[in-house]
């Protein structure tokens, strides 16, 4: 028997049209689809695939552990989520020993700040895995406000909203174009971070990009009618343009 | 008579299965194609195309003005390539007015460096310009390396090979994660910026990612085994990984 192999499929920020023709003909093809959520959720790269994938394709949820009690600097932390992401390379990689592929949903593009990675460091060795590429959240993001990211010679700088306010201020001080991602409960912290960069005014929020439920505002407008945690942040760079 | 529309279509990195579903319809049932070359050459992005875009399909290329010998300081040097933008786009614009669709061709993502943004720029307000997104090059390139490129809260930078060598190496040194872009006459200045910030040992050189003539390559090795042109440096970043 020919062992199955592991596709790791990114998903793209969320409209199934702007999926690549590879992960469209695996998912419409799929015998098997792993995806992450949280406990009693549906899960977003699930609802992403929605009506997409065969209706008798088995689906194999991975559950995260409830961790919201743990601080991140424990070392329980990380040995909770290392056992889950163990337990559930070894249920894939126990599918591929049975002749199975198995299609792994990706939000956005699996090799950037992807949980996928997790599971993919402990099975590139052992099991046969392949990686899709998908428009990222944030070229989602960028192209829903309507204004290019980068010009002639701009730095791009991508942060991640779990930074330390001091870090994120001066590292946004210091570039052309920025992207904030992993939002969620830091939006005020990002916030005072890029009013000390001076850059608060310039910088907009997209929530759900791509996706029918889109919202596009600038941050300082934005108020209450944005939830942070599907949004990215994006301020424009003002490079040269002939 | 109902005006046409101008589509920018990013391309992706030039492997058409990683073309997005809407990029796919839209190439295989154009009418007009756009293109931007250089004189003499066939061009990247048309080549990407071959076979997709209708037989009987009206081409439009768009050949660059020859600007080697003009230094890019020189205010002729911006004059030139704006005169060119005005006139690919009154061009485009005068096929809407005849109520023509164009598809614009765009090597990677049409918002990230892309010289579709000029046009664009010149063209929001006065046609209906429909933008679509597409994995960038980047992404194609750190797939192909076989690593993810960011974990946990590490920061990207993405610079490309234009800056100046002391600006290089700064923003290097201070990236967990690095993308260079433009490398191609520059790429000895960014071995040396590499060699400086203590990086250049990590670093890898993807030649024509996703593409059939893919090359992978740590760049300490790469020696004249690669053409820069169409080459992207990736650094991967080394944040959190439970």
């Amino acid at each position: 028997m020919t062992a199955g192999k592991i596709y790791g499929v990114g998903l793209g920020p969320g409209d199934p049209d702007l999926m690549s023709v590879r992960a469209d003909r695996l998912l419409r093809n799929a015998r098997h689809v792993a995806f992450f959520r949280k406990p009693g959720r549906s899960g977003q790269a699930r609802k992403i695939v929605n009506g997409m994938i065969p209706e008798n394709a088995v689906e194999f949820p991975m559950e995260y552990p409830v961790t919201t009690e743990i601080p991140l600097s424990d070392p329980l932390y990380n040995e909770m989520l290392s056992a889950f992401y163990e337990g559930c390379a070894a249920h894939l990689k126990s599918l591929t020993e049975q002749g199975e592929d198995v299609v792994v949903l990706c939000e956005g593009d699996p090799f950037f700040y992807g949980s996928f990675m997790h599971l993919y460091n402990r099975l590139r060795t052992k099991a046969d895995v392949e990686v899709v590429p998908a428009i990222t959240g944030m070229s989602g993001a960028w192209t829903a406000t309507g204004d290019p990211i980068t010009w002639g010679d701009d730095v791009l700088t991508v942060l991640v909203g779990t930074l330390p306010e001091d870090d994120l201020a001066q590292r946004m001080a210091h570039t052309d174009a920025l992207v904030v991602m992993k939002i969620g409960r830091n939006i005020d912290k990002v916030k005072r971070a890029l009013r000390t960069a001076g850059m608060y005014y310039r910088a907009w929020i997209v929530e759900f990009a791509q996706m029918p439920n889109q919202k596009v505002m600038k941050l300082s407008e934005a108020e209450d009618k944005v939830t942070p945690y599907f949004s990215i942040i994006i301020v424009h760079g003002q490079g040269r343009r002939p």
